[in-house]
């Protein structure tokens, strides 16, 4: 998409859903004087309105849709304007009762909350493509509409669906896939526990099953539900393309939502656009906010996004629901926006009164336009204005963090070695430790070309296929480097242990064998002794996993001092070609993992960044400026130097260094220090 | 009910449940000597034999019962006759097998247990109003016969029922409730997530949903809920008292059962009878026992009632059953007494050999009459008629805790703020600082007339009209003294949030304005600077909860150290009309709310009891007597002065000082304090 | 059986299941040549191939299983061939799918996992008796077979199955068992909360209630689920029995299945045999070993059995796979060969590449034959033809536990008096104080003849029915000493308590009564004074439970010193007829059972055996010559002196100590202790 074509031109947008039909007719011309107070320029409409705007089976009525459009375009607010499918109504479910999503153990899911139909149900897909035509015929030549919003959240609340509709849709799905049910019973492995299928009519969903069920049945169920999710977008986003040109999108939920493959969907998009809320629990919520921001721009391509849902405060589903304080949503807001969001919006508008989520905080919350939150909503409007200019710029990043969805979903069913093992804890220590060390960080496919990255970091490639263990020694051969952690490659797409063993496609590059797994027990810790040359020695404390690690060909840095692998190797460095592959052959927490990246950065030419602990700085190359944000997160105030430039929020030059209080935020426009940027559209 | 007509005329009620359908006939009368021994005066009588008394549908057999009732005549024993419709027979369930309790997630509750039926269903309804009818029928004019034991613990051991009668009655009481689709559609926010209903038979059930259930649809679930359990008491009421005139009762379980709005129910029986069980985990169950008794009492509007179950020792349905020591099983009775109860019966008399309640404790234990417990109970027995006099003496409270069943279902719901704020927590933290500062607590529905207390206290009033916000407001104009704690008045009835936000009906007396609310983590402890105005400065540990308030009047004496509220107001006071009304936005347990009621006490001219700790003094009223009851909880021996007077249980006369070595019990009259008592009957 | 009809004959029976269905047909001939070099005489084949033997519904194809016998038998490996019945085919549940199990709460458990049918089923039945027949038919005289293996572990992954089938089949049972519904009525206790039944046809399985079922009703139900899994065995073994005369087995999980009562299994098997995994998480995973192979020899009645499977390393399904290292699987074979094993096999012989136990350890890892695993396999089996001499010897045991199925199932009910009372904790300790202090031990029924053994230790004794009580005191009278745990003698067979009160059919042998159980709160401890007569006085720390305790005859050896029954008696000794008899009221861990049960073995004359701490050596009695076992499970080496003669590992001459390095086994071959053996075959 070009520049001119992003939703709201040149402007970075800013908003929310609004939900109107809420609320009586008189607060809706309050809500846009607000909307104008806070700078508002986009807000998503009618993502729940199926029940409004289909009274009944085939009876619409657009009269209130009309003039909420009407409204909003009169007061230069452009619209995001939703498809309502995520939620149909009660005469829909009334009528087709079989189209309810039905749980694994056979309970069926009734109306009455946010009521996701079986993605598999032909009625459904009849229903809602009726809903979005007719939607994108009425209003796909409308002012206000600048982007269509196609349902919301796909795979939330649900995504597995174990209906009569997803069963009969599996076996085609599968009938496809395989085109005879040898393949099927070889790719299964059907031959353990006598599985074997002599009739496609016999092959089923993994339902309740008296012990585990076939894993790569399993697997497969879990391509099959991403499939039929991305094939209702697809219906929708084509529906809708018959009568409208306006850009595409949903709503993904990176990071948090385990039944889509977000790579294969970004594909499908026109702009990507992502939900992200603060884990509470988490203290250090900003860095899985980084994380989910990196993966978003990376599903994208690089292109800038939109941030389509976060929250100005508390959100209301989680089991203590802590409240942002003074500064924190700025600080949030501008860390999605260094990481490539050029739109920055929140659900929602207006707090709701009644219903599941009246807790969730919002732009105009309970409490009204008297509070704090109100004030900081008009503020990070103000400041989204001043940051026009970064608008289409874009972010670059030296390393890279492997993801593959399939790998997940193949590392979360039943009877791994260890439930102690979980690639998001992986994924989020290495990423927390590239995050401390000030590394910008792409998420990359296996499959990827990784030329232009010096690092490659694979925390979590359990399912690794052949050619993508190749694409990584390639990538190693000609000069980069590779980290890989302990459980990885040791499966193919069908969940089958490699041909040779564990870890067997990457033997080669990394000069190690895996001849046994060795987990340990709960709450056991072990002692690694890192030693490589050079380095000041250092016990690290380890925990979760060892292997029976047998070397062959690399140089050992790392030792078990105790536990089933005492004596062992524990990391190992081996020069491959023009480049260099480690291996951690166990659990090292962010802390450990320190002294270990410090000499992969070395391995890799990565010079240290030298930023203080905590203060968060990334830069976003546009064509004839770099701006650079930095946000610190600490409660101490610090002085950074950037570079030369004008500060945009302050709208103040900077030479040398510049003051960086807690909890502030700076960006710095700077000469680019790639001249023209990278040339990307 | 005048004093007369008590089931047991002048004397307290003692007894049992009496089940002599699982012995054989000659222990029938080693039962009845042996009752006699231990001065029982009133049993409780066929609550669980429905399949003895009709064996086949309309096939009734009496001649069983006709025989009992004779025997208990004979030898002096008043029965408590009960109609057995908490366990239908096989036959039941084999012939109507739609009547049979449906779980949330769809799961058929079959028979074989405590076989509770569908409250909704009409063949149950009908089968149980016939075989309370041919009771009644038959022993309206037996001798023995003093009361009825209407069924048995309603709401336990299910409440909720998701069968097709439930949906089909359910939107009856809604059609009922509402009138039309318009106002439940407004009542239920179902424009949030697309709910709305246009067909009253789209409406249903909050059964298994993909996410959280529409929360007012929620709430009015639990209010039909216990609309159908009481209908069917009703039902059984009315078709009793179309053959009988003795007073009809169920049994309660205050503060244990969910389901039941006891206030609304007490309304319908002529006496209240109430089931009590310590909490075996709780080492202070003591104290819980006092909460059940006061709530037991309050809702009989301080009317006399009787302890229909408790038990001589261990139950069997806790995790561990801890059993009870010498001389508790007379404290837990004649705390029950000290707080209005004019009967003590327990589940039951004689030990069951077979069945899910074998290990229960009984009067008659496994180990037989050469037991400690049947020592007990013999004691127990005497010391009963040595307390005659007390019956339908009255107790008199200066502090009111409110109590709203409505507010504790909707605060149960999903997607509340925090997980760890739990009324029965807060309820239970407040009684207990009361209980050890040695006040005698009424609890009142926060519509009542409040002005004959001093002091009232709302620990978790989240659901609170508007028009009762009114009247706390009215009680602290006209003098009284008021303590709120935090997430009160938040929503209205239909779970909405009051218009203007968190605490909103209250901003005006409280003096204060909830900005947002500041969840505390897991864990997470916070200190509050206890500052007011001429009391020596403390710090108090808080947790769980903080408040971003804004003070509008209030006088801040007590403040946030730590945590996201640091500096702000924690504890405000706000003298308001004639009265005060004090907020504690945060969790103090009962050690920390101890200063803070003691400044309380005094705004409410509450002067101190001058108790030793862990012991419990209670008076009741009489019209030409009060009777203190003083209870010993402790392992040292005190010496109190309550008063001049004799000393029934020893008929020992006090001048002065007594005393209560640990663990004992006395019952001191005295001369009325207030003479005459307070006029009711 | 006698030595010469041993399926391996002279040769202790080695190696693993076969599963080569999952292979290529090249594989198959590196496989036999493996197993050549290991040393391996018998293979389990076909347990899972029943959708490869009956393709279609009497559609057979053996081509594939004639060459594979034909391969086997001309490699001199034995086959023990199974019939394919624990896992029907897609095909049969896809004809017949009300023949899938029910879980409880009506979920229905499908196909695609290990797939078992419910046992109650005519159509499994049918089916099943008709494939293994077939096979019988077959290759009832292939010189290739010499054992049959009916169907995998009975009563896993399910037992219990609530199908209309089972519940068609328990009212049949029931029929038989009560005859008349008063006898069931009776039985049942169903005068508790009015179940009484009068027609059969109301008489249901325990399914989903809304309170808990009634417990003589679930007890029968756990008889029941035990009689249909043991007459699925029947039926196929009389069915091979028709046409083949190999002795049959099929393989128990002792200590790890509670649905299957192995005494009254083992009567209808020709060999025993059985599967055990250690318990990772058991830091002491080979104590449970121990007493796994001792009950496995127990329900032989003393007879050589074979260890069906174990694992070389870590298995794949439970939360923590640890692996075994170096010597551990020598240790853990040789420990069940010294407790009467006489084969030891594996699952299984290569680890699969696909399925959902791809990560369990076999004979040929992933990691292939260069592997530790791979080495110390070709080591066990080279041993195990060392050992060959020891083959038919017998255990004999001076110290009998008790052990009744019945009494677990009926205590495994719900609402007993403390979840922390746990027979299996109970049974463990008991056997682990015996292991610590080298004592080799049989477990008993509680109705067998106990004049054999000097010690009979009762940890677990809930149910216990009077005549086996009187089989016990009479033990006790003839000289005999008895240790009673708490808890013991509560129920008869009816889940119905004693008359006379808990533990009365003990009170005379025991010299003492429980009056009242005193279960202690969670996490609570106590302690108790230990003085018996002439020992120096200790303190023994207790937990979860004590007794209200009539000492009535017998010495107080040990008293609480606090909690409920502080100053009570908590350990009592009984000189009785010609014997003595204990009871331990409280429980005791395995440190503080040491000087109790020192005690305890000074009333049975048993001598310490001065082993060092954590070696274990066991003797096997042959004809004419004793084998001492000893293992070394300690990180020090020790030395020993357990008699002149041959080790038989090392082919060494022992004359004094012998040496046993940390981590090694020897096996000695001595002088019978008692010439002649016990003669028995």
């Amino acid at each position: 998409m070009s520049l001119s074509s992003w939703p709201t031109g040149s402007a970075i947008c800013f908003g929310g859903d609004y939900n109107p039909e809420q609320w009586p007719r008189e607060v809706w011309d309050e809500d846009v004087a607000l909307m104008r107070e806070a700078g508002v320029n986009l807000v998503s409409v009618g993502i729940f309105s199926w029940a409004m705007l289909e009274v009944r089976e085939g009876e619409f009525d657009f009269a209130w849709l009309d003039g909420l459009l009407d409204l909003l375009h009169r007061n230069g607010i452009a619209v995001d304007l939703g498809t309502p499918t995520a939620s149909p109504p009660a005469w829909f479910f009334a009528a087709y009762p079989q189209a309810r999503v039905v749980a694994k153990d056979g309970t069926v899911q009734g109306f009455g909350s946010r009521g996701m139909a079986s993605p598999s149900s032909p009625e459904y897909r009849r229903a809602a493509t009726r809903v979005a035509g007719k939607l994108a015929e009425r209003y796909g030549s409308h002012p206000a509409v600048v982007m269509w919003h196609v349902h919301n959240e796909y795979g939330a609340p649900v995504g597995e669906d174990f209906s009569a509709a997803a069963g009969t849709a599996f076996r085609e799905w599968l009938r496809t896939r395989y085109g005879s049910l040898d393949a099927l019973n070889a790719a299964w492995g059907t031959a353990f526990w006598g599985q074997r299928y002599v009739e496609w009519e016999h092959v089923g969903l993994p339902s309740a099953t008296p012990s585990v069920a076939n894993p790569a049945q399993r697997l497969d169920f879990a391509r099959f539900t991403d499939h039929q999710l991305r094939a209702c977008f697809l219906a929708e986003r084509d529906a809708i393309r018959a009568h409208a040109t306006q850009p595409v999108t949903t709503n993904f939920m990176a990071n948090e939502c385990p039944t889509t493959d977000l790579f294969a969907w970004a594909r499908e998009v026109d702009v990507v656009s992502n939900d992200h809320y603060l884990t509470a629990a988490d203290e250090r919520g900003h860095v899985g906010l980084a994380l989910a921001a990196d993966l978003t721009r990376s599903v994208a391509g690089g292109r800038p996004w939109i941030l389509m849902e976060h929250s100005t405060s508390a959100v209301n589903w989680q089991p203590r629901n802590v409240a942002k304080r003074a500064g924190e949503m700025a600080r949030n807001s501008l860390s999605h926006l260094a990481r490539g969001a050029d739109g920055i919006l929140f659900f929602q508008w207006r707090a709701s009164r009644s219903g599941a989520e009246k807790f969730h905080s919002a732009m105009v919350p309970h409490a009204g336009t008297g509070s704090r939150v109100w004030r900081e909503v008009v503020a990070l409007g103000a400041a989204l204005e001043r940051l026009a200019p970064v608008r289409g710029s874009r972010v670059e990043a030296d390393v890279a963090v492997l993801w593959d969805t399939e790998s997940f979903w193949a590392q979360d069913l039943e009877w791994r070695p260890s439930v102690d093992v979980q690639h998001r804890e992986r994924v989020r220590a290495y990423y927390e430790r590239l995050w401390r060390d000030g590394r910008t960080v792409d998420f990359v496919e296996p499959s990827q070309d990784l030329s232009a990255y010096r690092l490659v970091v694979a925390p979590a490639s359990y399912l690794l296929r052949e050619r993508d263990a190749a694409n990584l020694t390639r990538f190693v051969e000609q000069g980069g480097t590779l980290l890989v952690s302990f459980f990885s490659a040791i499966v193919d797409e069908h969940d089958a242990v490699h041909a040779g063993g564990f870890l067997a496609p990457l033997r080669e590059v990394l000069g190690v064998a895996v001849e046994e797994f060795l987990p340990l027990r709960a709450g056991e810790t072990t002692r690694v002794a890192w030693a490589p040359a050079g380095v000041a020695a250092r016990t690290l404390v380890a925990d979760v996993w060892q292997d029976d690690l047998v070397v062959d060909g690399a140089e050992v840095v790392g030792t078990h001092l105790d536990g089933p692998a005492a004596g062992g190797a524990a990391i190992t460095r081996h020069a491959y070609g023009a480049g260099t592959a480690w291996y951690v052959s166990t659990r090292l927490d962010v802390d450990a993992l320190e002294p270990v990246l410090e000499q992969v950065y070395a391995d890799a030419g990565l010079a240290p960044t030298g930023l203080p602990q905590g203060v968060e700085v990334v830069t976003r190359h546009g064509e004839d400026a770099d701006f650079v944000v930095a946000i610190n997160h600490t409660s101490e105030d610090v002085k950074l130097a950037l570079g030369d430039g004008q500060e945009l929020l302050g709208a103040t030059a900077v030479a040398g260094t510049l003051d960086l209080p807690s909890g502030s935020v700076v960006v710095l426009r700077t000469a680019p220090r790639r001249p023209g940027g990278d040339g990307r559209p």
